[in-house]
């Protein structure tokens, strides 16, 4: 246990921090390591790590990404830097000998019917997603992150013959705050919480 | 866009946080409610903000968690200061005219079919899970997220009547490194994510 961030801090991953619209800069293949370097070490069930990531930067690779975009998610995703895939593998639980070497990890989710799998892989992408539009604002990107498109036809153009499958993208770079609609707003405490 | 953030923020947030398996100490109400002013800007799809949260402290309410916990949950769990059952409310679209005011969002998924519903669901509050561990570290605690324990049981206990259900359950405190295992290994970029 440890004190608390310096208020600049809190600010940069969470109370100034927005979900942007448009975006601007280069990103380097020294920056997405360093950030998948952070989003690794976040905790995920049984440390299955279920998240994959395709990091879609190239001309060509954001042309196969387009048709699959729904009309308001497509010129600010085309226009990004790098627009983050984040899929999870239904077949998780074969990295779990290397993952949780200290038990037979695999057995407990191997054979387990599918809807349990895609829980497990969802609730566990979701959280990696989280991880990384933290860690992407910790090291000074903004992102936004978009659910408004095609799974299948991502799923088809970045993962055949996979078990991976697309669960959310996140559009990387440098955000342009003049574009930026008021913040929505939140849920009070008394609306999300109690405390028993 | 800003500067990364100073390494010791990195490590407290990512780097050296790990899951505790011991945790000592007290948590105020001040705290829990600056927690959840952190938790509570984290993006989700739509804003629909779909976790509730539950701050379990009391022995009162600790002893109505206990028999939902997995054998191996149950010590550490009954003995933490604060343990949060993170769930999500499948009617979250009721908020949304509060939470997306500028258009007709509770229309895009009043009526959907559950599947999707629960998809939704479920994908926001694991992000909103992470931003709870994420938050919870950059002020100073330490957390601990588990899935073992009978969402049945809790949701009977603390969600009864309502359309919330329980999704994960997040110990917080101050954590005792001395008895934390090694942490476990991660996959290697090359092996979660490639660049296109």
């Amino acid at each position: 246990m440890t004190d608390t961030l310096p208020d600049a801090a809190l600010d940069q991953i969470f109370r100034t921090a927005r979900t942007h619209n448009a975006f601007s800069g280069q990103i380097d293949d020294a920056t997405l390591r360093s950030l998948y370097d952070l989003v690794k070490l976040g905790p995920t069930e049984a440390n299955a790590c279920p998240a994959r990531f395709v990091f879609v930067r190239s001309r060509e690779a954001k042309e196969r990404l387009g048709p699959a975009l729904s009309e308001g998610n497509f010129e600010k995703t085309m226009a990004a830097p790098v627009t983050v895939i984040v899929g999870h593998d239904l077949r998780f639980y074969d990295k779990l000998p290397l993952l949780f070497p200290h038990a037979d990890a695999k057995s407990w989710f191997e054979g387990s019917p599918d809807e349990r799998l895609q829980r497990v892989a969802l609730r566990g992408s979701s959280m990696q997603t989280a991880y990384l539009i933290v860690a992407a604002r910790a090291l000074g990107l903004d992102a936004g992150p978009m659910t408004g498109f095609d799974n299948d036809k991502v799923d088809a153009a970045f993962f055949p013959g996979t078990a991976v499958r697309s669960n959310i993208l996140v559009n990387l770079g440098r955000g342009d705050a003049s574009v930026l609609y008021p913040r929505s707003p939140r849920l009070s405490f008394d609306e999300a919480a109690r405390i028993e």
